[in-house]
């Protein structure tokens, strides 16, 4: 019999494996990790043969986290851990996550890997065949003012993109009203470059992406069939996405712009007050008062997301809304998501290492 | 009888008055009429009291421009050149351009206060009444790709706004081709900081707009009239524009992601056959190749406009194109335009001072 | 009789009053205080008439610092509060320091008021005499580092400039030493535009300090006396402080690059030693590996000081070495100091609220 | 009997080959050149085997300059072009340098590889013998302030390097004067990534670089024996330099602040002088008024050295000077003063394509 995970963590801290420690969403988690009060970091885990210390690639946390990194074993892991978060890359955390579930852990996955219930439009945005169809229907998008319920107590959570998350709680609210919006919602995104990894590429070398602006993957990024996906089904329609990203010259934070056509003529205060009602008891996501923008420095180092909006007009039995999220990329984009996921499904007050 | 400016102009140098130094609009335009072979400035007018010396203001200048600026006096404007280029406030322009054009000089005015046909539209934008409706209606828009012919010989020119250059000249094929264009373009766009002028305001201090991404003036921009107007006018139709800029920490550029509905299934390369046909022959706008995203980077400090599109998708009658233009808010979007613009009217080759 | 400000804090969290809301370092306070476990925000005092709402000024804070401010009054302070952090700026410190005093408050004062003993500097400085000799005499220098036991129990702590503290901590182990320093320590520091304040003004509106570096105050900058001062004391010698200070294009962050030669030749091993014995124990204090060069990025948004240092040259009996100090300007350089200032005035940890 | 290169250039334009396309001096090579009056590009030669088109490395010059890059056919560059601009990395010059010289070209040469006399001291720093005693003996070092008379006819030159531009314009008037200068001069020195070149690595990529100082290579850059070379050439005597560069969160500019002791007691005004002086007629040079800083935006996109200067004391029969200027790195740094020094070696007036 499997152990449950939420018994090893009453009275005791939980133990927590990380693998993936030298990008820039396990520098995040491990920050998070060490202030937060119920955890315990227990296994550093790389793929790296030479096993960094942890220190020696991100120097701020030198005297906070020294240690070396070991191997991925799964039987020491599994020893000395409950919980796995995974910051791996795409296509490489299904090749842990089987195992890890297997030996009991409980496992919070920050790539791809499970976020897509279709294993074909998986195939066809990351290359390779899913092979774990059984975990990836099992597997719950860890998005917790959509899908907090399941998350309390699941066993294997897809932590989601960092676009989605900002044009999924901007569009969720109108996607998921009574009102009927036209199907086709456009994602105009804005995103500081440590959104690309910390891998060197030309494209986030400094005097590339510093003072300009670029889009890029138009129509075609990975990002864009997760949002489709969600939307349609937390809207219970078929969702289209038109999602158009851009690189912007700052280190961290997401400004997603999002248009959506609305087929009724709608007040604006009556959408302002279906928001504020749809995140109402949502410790993470703040309404901006009407007419009030949100700017990513606003929620940078945070795990916030400020959601502001804006009737661009209403005529002829329809209404333009155009709904602008902000989020720190790696926080509410990624790490600090996970930490809250996590912090649901293992019973700890939701907000705990994230205020 | 009054002179023809053209006259003055032939086997001599232009003589070219400049109103307002002390921004950066002015400071471009001395760094380009500076390295202009056909132009000479002859006079440097300052609102301000103590007349300041141009490189006190710009160090950049020193040794290049170090002359003391003279106040606005019209009769010796007159006496001492043909051409007045006005880098000065909206409601401030529209105060000297009769004048101007009275004693005989060509105006190019870089200020908003010529760019609205509907005197009542520019009241409703701009706060006051505009009391020059004479000037108006002959003032030409100057967007060469589409007013050259009545920039030839022009008195007035009103240089349009840096928004309105970069949305207008990537919706503009779209608008004025064959295709049924659906009547709402929604214009997301993105703009460096010196957009914001010279002026120290919160906003634009460096710790409040550098490291973020901020949406502002939702639906209410005043360059939102100007782009409609501009694009009813070639389109022949009725467009309404959709705009939402964003503040981005850079210090120049302008990158306007533009959404278009076609009321026809049109293929991409259609699209963009009738982009590079539109612009064949004009030499400051390059259509990117199909699937080529331009950044502002590629076009800063210059006065070109690079455009990129992608179909983002064709179905059921219907298309969305995205095109994306790049510009120099403070060159093909300010003073660039604005010299281009005199060229023009001047008769001298179009890229005069600005290769 | 004066009440200790230490017995209220016993068994109960400690009541602090912050005057000064609409600074960086106002905001930073709050911040840190947000999460400090032994600590109550319980006054909020504004200078402005309009008595703001904290988080309208600072959308970060929205959802956890809606709070009003309320006016400076001293009696309504003393009744809520046992601590006074002062954000306020110069000259306007003292003004309320000798009241809050009197009341029986613990003061930390992050204004240069109370950092220079002796008032004919400070007179020459500021451009004001100095009113308040007594509390100057017993007021402690907040470098817990050089001053720990001062701070003990302290009633009035005067918390150091960001300059100053990036360049004592790198000078003051070879000041210490008993290695003959030559008098004269050049300090070329570098610091991000939070540096300068939220007020607007020309140098620090984006497009000017943005893509550049730029020395400014050079040889009269107000930092330069209180480093003086400083090492003299700690030295107990006679050390001239020649201070070259640049505005760099970041938000926050102090690079001190530090130049000290000494009358004798000593290895580059041997000064690494110093240094690490000198900080031993020093929890925010973080000396790198010899050849080991700290980047701003690796202190930004904590409490730490890293420390690099490298010999240029040992000949001739002379060591020319040059100290390398990184901080947070706004927080080992101002907010953080203060409360772990306040830490070690109320006997909590010295890291409370900090890591 | 080798052809002169200057008889090839009157009456026409020169012929130039450009080597090394790739990286940003290859680019700011290629917009120099493209509006220099009397030159034209005739070769553009690539070590990469796919010979890219120019404009797709660098979308800035579509329809500027579209042209496929050739390989390095030295027979046929000597057949297409009178002078090679070489943009290689260091080793890599040295290899064709002499090829070019043997076919009658002149060379201008942007590597490291002929600027140290000193063979012994290249290997150390670069760490290959050098095998061109003959060449690097004629070559000529291409600062223009210092070897002006040289360069005029010059077959081989070395254009400096970035930093020992800036920091030798800031010394050489103090080296070089009467007054008794202390041998040791000390460089802070600040600059753009872009100095880091065009490959990507950590250190240069965007999230690493962005909101930082870093100092780096401190005591071993291969800069510092480039300066104290050339000072204890120009000066007579022997300079020891200390250098210590630091990476600076901007795409272009270098601020060197240097730091002199005079050993007498010399007023500030007459170290003034000194400068305008030295720099009187220096197309390039601007020494600033008293008091005043350079800003490297002050100089960005040009090419000119700005310099500021002040005495930091003057006491007990010493002066300690500070002198702090400010290039664009890529253009006075490198391609600038390349097009400068081949102006002057070529006969053209010095500021031809530069202003």
């Amino acid at each position: 019999m499997e152990q449950s995970p939420r018994s090893d963590t009453r009275g005791a801290k939980a133990r927590v494996a990380l693998f993936g420690v030298t990008g820039y969403t396990g520098l995040e988690l491990i920050e998070i990790l060490l202030r937060h009060p119920s955890v315990e970091l227990t296994y550093l885990a790389s793929r790296r043969e030479e096993l960094p210390v942890v220190s020696d690639i991100f120097p701020r946390l030198r005297g906070r986290c020294d240690a070396r990194t070991a191997p991925i074993d799964l039987d020491a892991v599994a020893e000395a851990a409950d919980v796995a978060l995974l910051a791996l890359p795409h296509l490489v955390s299904k090749q842990h996550v089987p195992e890890l579930l297997e030996r009991g852990l409980t496992v919070l996955d920050l790539s791809a890997d499970y976020r897509l219930k279709d294993a074909s439009v998986y195939e066809r945005y990351y290359g390779e065949p899913h092979t774990d169809a059984g975990n990836l229907a099992q597997a719950v998008y860890g998005l917790p003012e959509l899908y907090g319920d399941e998350l309390r107590g699941a066993r294997l959570v897809a932590v989601p993109g960092c676009y989605p998350t900002a044009a999924i709680l901007a569009a969720a609210p109108l996607v998921c009203s009574d009102w009927p919006v036209v199907e086709e919602v456009t994602v105009d995104a804005k995103t500081g470059v440590s959104g690309g990894g910390r891998s060197p590429k030309l494209a986030f070398h400094f005097p590339e992406a510093n003072e300009s602006v670029k889009p890029y993957n138009v129509g075609i990024h990975r990002h864009q069939p997760e949002m489709e996906a969600v939307l349609s089904d937390v809207g219970d329609r078929t969702v289209a996405v038109d999602f158009v990203p851009h690189l912007v010259p700052m280190d961290r934070g997401i400004l997603a712009t999002v248009y959506v056509h609305l087929d009724e003529e709608v007040g604006e205060a009556d959408i302002q007050a279906r928001f504020e009602k749809f995140y109402a008891g949502q410790p993470f996501v703040r309404v901006r008062p009407l007419g009030d923008c949100p700017a990513t420095k606003d929620v940078a180092y945070t795990n916030y997301c400020d959601i502001g909006l804006k009737a661009l007009w209403s005529r002829d039995g329809r209404t333009k809304v155009t709904v602008m999220s902000a989020i720190d990329n790696l926080l509410k984009g990624a790490s600090g998501q996970a930490v809250e996921d996590m912090n649901l499904v293992l019973g700890f007050p939701r907000t705990a290492g994230l205020v």
